[in-house]
């Protein structure tokens, strides 16, 4: 369903070529995530504009409003929400655990209520695969067990053994009518020694892509960083490696040294409607009073349709007002910062200079914009 | 300032051009509203793909937040708000009766405290043309008292004189700076008498343009529309007629049909917010469980982005979902539709047929959609 072809190595680091269905991702590759159908405040023109090439949508809240039965009869989600590009949708396991009430996991699965009406329901492997077909993307991913960061070894051990039972019965179901790439996911937290038996026994399923789970889920960041480094040259070399639900512009960078294709978080879109900008130098609250009459762009660098348009005094207003547009215009622009910084470490890989711009990048974020 | 000419007129019905400092505006010609410096959830980009020509910015919000010493230190609103086409500044008026609390109005003028914060302010004709000027319209409101349409007799009579006076002191201090045209209103509720004697007031003192205010106050629709088709010929024939705060897509075809030239109300922006489409065969609540999976567009004759791009069943389930994408989309929709409503009626008084164009219209808007 799917090549991909890793075109330059940097060390770790690699550019790749995914081609899927709806077309082709450059990798190392950001997707912002589309909650409920909608990258919030985020339409598809916004999309085109700032350069996405794939989005995420998430199966949890797909299944509970409006249904992937409703989805399906619409013509799938990318017709639904109108991107005609790559969609990848996860398997609905985090926010089972992180969204959902009265959750009870067994061997079967996951029984929990709705966030929204308490309505109730079981996603099992295979019924997170099915829910999965139906909203038709282009890689839908496994459903897992994802622990938070202080789980215990026992709790890491447990999970690992029963992601790799589900990963089974995942590709089972998928096999009966294999839409979609499959990919799986290798969980064990910060213990070295599960994450390589565990990248071990997902690798030996022959999913066309693999992903790192339960990281970003409470351990600090330099615990993150260095867990990637050791986890994400244990996926198999010559297919797509997701590291899911990560991250911050500084995550990013150092988890494409170490090797990471594909990444998706809402952080982008939520920390903009909260008034935060990222900017080539370093992180913006727009509400701050210094930028009441500062009529620069909100990143001098940055050719987004927000940073072309309009000051800070005016986006400052915007979001202090609380403004719908705000949102529209903060989400727009982080969106295209992430977009560019993806660009810019994809022409730094095919360089050689990987290592060079992401030090150059991470030392310009520290010095704060003036 | 500006420049006005009646190009076509079809009974009491004129298509004009209007040339003001920031562009050419084609009459009769709807404005958007843009409360605090944004139509709400509609950026520049926006306004142009649906043929915005002219926006309205209202005084009381600007003043109240980020002020008007601020928008001029900003090069102005055009500039502030990046929107290059001409601004209409309503006076700030109607707000301080209708948003304010504490109000004592006296002959000097409103002093009121803001519904944000509690401050107070005062505004007078004087302060009033001040303001505006700061924000740089092309065009500028008088400062008037404008009374509910339960208003006594004695109190519409004493509103329409002082309003009488305020213009004067308005006109007056324009009169320092000329900058931007200034426009009188006409008050006078639903007394003819009053609205006639007032219209010649007001005339006389020879302002550039004309407005009608009172109107859409709380009295039905039927006498709104008999008000303004007595009151709209009142006003100078060479002169823009502009009737403030009007309104459905009835009250335009009717009062186009009167001899009016301008509207502006936040009736197309407010109620997309709740869900409701105008659509070519009446309003559509979005809402509605039969939309659930109707692949039709909100309006199939309509070539907005949301009409072109996406379905009834999305849009519906983006208002359920309370995306923040859903006020977009549908707050661009109801633009494009009154947009649309405008270029009919004016291609229509070109070629003498705005009455039919009008009965056909209200004609289909009564059917409903299916």
């Amino acid at each position: 369903m799917l090549s991909f072809a890793v075109t330059h190595t940097d060390g770790a680091a690699r550019r790749g070529i995914l081609t899927l269905p709806h077309g082709r991702v450059d990798t190392p590759q950001f997707m912002p995530v589309g909650t409920a159908g909608s990258v919030r405040a985020i339409a598809p023109d916004d999309l085109e504009r700032v350069g996405a090439q794939m989005v995420l949508g998430n199966t949890y809240h797909l299944l509970l409003r409006p249904g992937p039965e409703l989805v399906a009869e619409m013509g799938g989600l990318h017709r639904f929400m109108s991107w005609p590009r790559p969609i990848l949708t996860d398997s609905g396991g985090f926010q089972v655990y992180s969204l959902a009430e009265q959750r009870k996991i067994s061997e079967e699965g996951a029984l929990f209520r709705s966030h929204l009406d308490g309505s109730q329901h079981l996603l099992t492997p295979e019924r997170a695969v099915e829910v999965q077909q139906k909203l038709g993307p282009d890689i839908l991913m496994c459903f897992d067990e994802c622990p938070p960061a202080n789980a215990s070894r026992a709790e890491h051990e447990e999970a690992v053994a029963r992601t790799t039972r589900w990963a089974m019965r995942c590709h089972a179901e998928w096999k009966k009518d294999p839409k979609g790439s499959l990919f799986g996911i290798v969980q064990g937290g910060l213990q070295r020694d599960l994450r390589e038996r565990h990248a071990a026994e997902i690798a030996a399923l022959e999913f066309e892509g693999n992903a790192l789970g339960g990281f970003s889920v409470g351990e600090h960041p330099e615990q993150m960083w260095d867990g990637v480094a050791h986890a994400g040259p244990l996926l198999p070399r010559g297919k797509p490696r997701y590291l899911m639900g990560v991250g911050t512009p500084e995550d990013l960078l150092r988890c494409v040294l170490n090797g990471i294709d594909l990444f998706d978080c809402v952080l982008p879109t939520r920390v903009a409607r909260n008034g935060l900008l990222f900017t080539r130098q370093g992180r913006l609250q727009i509400k701050a009073a210094r930028y009441a009459k500062d009529q620069r762009p909100a990143d001098a660098e940055c050719r987004c349709y927000t940073c072309t348009t309009f000051t800070r005094a005016y986006l400052r207003h915007l979001f202090n007002a609380q403004e719908l547009l705000a949102f529209r215009l903060n989400s727009l622009h982080n969106l295209a910062f992430y977009m560019d910084l993806m660009t810019g470490m994809r022409a730094a890989i095919e360089t050689g200079t990987a290592q060079t711009y992401a030090d150059a990048a991470l030392e310009a974020f520290r010095r704060g914009p003036d």
